[in-house]
């Protein structure tokens, strides 16, 4: 075991604090990084506060790692010491149901081991994040990261990037489609961005018009204030894709009436509580309500790869470790654009 | 303009009675049908009852339509006197749009014509529909009906069965696939017996044990109990495909909770209230929560060429006119396996 430097929650409502974590030995198919980067996901709130119940204290969060290679096992072939590589929302699977065997770790039929607050395979060894100065992981649970790319920049690729590439790609979003956004948070912004990319004409739909400016600077074609009621009757059947991200309670069926005959509205964020559907909203144009859950381990290589190939980061603002608390407030009020990032230098 | 007999409502809360009503003389493209047998939708009660408002009085419901030809227009190519024919739930639309050029006139743009309580393509012509000797209609919306199959089973076949059947190739149901039907009625009955001869394992969910026998009649291989708890617990992550045909009030996430990783669940009923949706519903397997309405013309005559292949039809109980007031409240109570249709030779 080697000891490493942390910070971690103790309880629901204390603040993180410095913490000493123990990382096993690397076995022979582990990879052993040292965290440069580890990003600030609104999951990491949650489960530090217990929002969501089950945290283990203390909990060391933390799923958007962006390292390299300090020591590797005798059976890596896929990694050497120096490479620059990424850790995302999972550390493990059992890699033999039907979805792990597809690509779709996430949806493990027998559970995945999360990077962290989680178990892994053994189900009984407690997973701890990127919070931390080292991470161990077993070799096909990390990706390798273009060192084309900021590496502080490429860390919220890991969530924030794969949550919003995967189901771009899953139902087939390409050139010409309409696609609106929903929030423009860390998810948010990178939706804009990928599907941009993807040749989309974006729309923001936002109920801040504070935010149309920085929805243009990211790429976003349009921007429409849903505030307005007139407005959002003008966006009736337009939209083949509506990424929603807002993890606040609000009415689906509003965005529903604005996609267009067989569009398909995915829900990314998790509203505390659960939200009318009207039966007509999804008769009327044969629409579909879908959810979609980060992405598999080859779909995030590929979504690196691709942003690499595209040049494609997320927006950051690099912090200290030792202001991790301040982050967590400036997150919960959405000041920041669009993601924290720790540099986990400030760590030693 | 022809007089013909008919059966109509006058006001929400008096029973239908009889009516004379004026048939146009067909047109260049227009066929004229003796209607021999017109099934009892529960939309007709809705209509009849203004309950889901906007009826226009008097009406005379019916959609689903089998009769024979007895004159055509002269441009009519398709049909001549003595054919047997179908008429479905619309009998025009704007042929113009994305959606009718595609083939599914269901999703018209611009507003198709109903069969009943609708406006025709003229946007003034009110139209009046099967519980009537006669109706007058646009060849490129009548169905040729196989004489193979007994004509008043085919009946509903026009709605209940092209409800059923279209989801059910849209979202690709195969051999082999997981399907469960909620809900034992005119749509529920068809949906086993199409999921079946798909090759699907069909499962009828039910809250009432006594359905258990009529759903295996019907070729549904498995039942299951949703009143029990811990039958539906052991339904997690059971389903590919399942088909809701329920218009009361239910809870969705407890079937959404039954659908594996990528599994769909297609709502074909409309409770009178919207129902909770919880994203974690959706996210956690990336389930799909979607809405389809009948079917395309094609798509119709496609179920029908279907159904006479694999010697399927409604199970339906055959009533004279006069009883259509009695019929209503049977079918509103559930009593009935699984369609009235009305034998319209009992009208003259």
């Amino acid at each position: 075991m080697t000891l490493v430097k942390a910070y971690a929650a103790h309880k629901a409502d204390k603040p993180l604090e410095p913490f000493q974590l123990e990382r096993r030995e690397p076995g022979s198919d582990d990879v052993e990084i040292k965290i440069l980067y580890c990003g600030v996901c609104h999951s990491d709130i949650h489960t530090v506060r217990n929002e969501w119940g089950g945290t283990m204290y203390p909990v060391v969060p933390g799923h958007e790692i962006v390292g390299r290679v300090t020591r590797t096992g005798n059976g890596v072939s896929k990694f050497k010491e120096g490479d620059l590589v990424g850790v995302g929302c999972f550390v493990d699977s059992c890699r033999e149901c039907n979805n792990c065997r597809e690509g779709n770790e996430q949806y493990c039929e027998n559970g995945h081991s999360q990077t962290y607050n989680s178990l892994l395979q053994d189900k009984k060894t407690i997973t701890y994040g990127g919070y931390s100065s080292h991470i161990v992981v077993t070799q096909d649970f990390v990706l390798r990261v273009p060192e084309s790319l900021p590496a502080e920049k490429v860390a919220p690729l890991l969530c924030a990037g794969i949550t919003t590439y995967s189901p771009l790609r899953h139902w087939g979003v390409k050139k010409g489609d309409k696609v609106a956004v929903v929030g423009l948070g860390g998810l948010g912004h990178m939706a804009v961005k990928l599907a941009a990319s993807m040749g989309a004409e974006v729309t923001m739909l936002s109920r801040s018009p504070g935010k149309e400016k920085d929805a243009q600077e990211l790429g976003a074609h349009h921007f429409a204030l849903t505030i307005n009621q007139q407005t959002v009757a003008g966006l009736a059947n337009t939209f083949d894709f509506i990424i929603d991200t807002v993890s606040a309670e609000h009415d689906y069926n509003s965005y529903l009436a604005m996609l267009r005959t067989n569009g398909v509205m995915v829900l990314l964020g998790v509203p505390p509580k659960p939200s009318d559907v009207h039966a007509v909203s999804l008769i009327l144009g044969r629409r579909s309500l879908v959810g979609s859950l980060v992405g598999g381990i080859k779909e995030t290589q590929e979504m690196l790869d691709y942003c690499a190939e595209h040049n494609i980061t997320s927006d950051v603002e690099v912090i200290p470790m030792s202001r991790i608390n301040e982050a967590y407030e400036r997150t919960i009020s959405g000041d920041v654009h669009y993601r924290f990032v720790i540099d986990m230098s400030t760590l030693d």
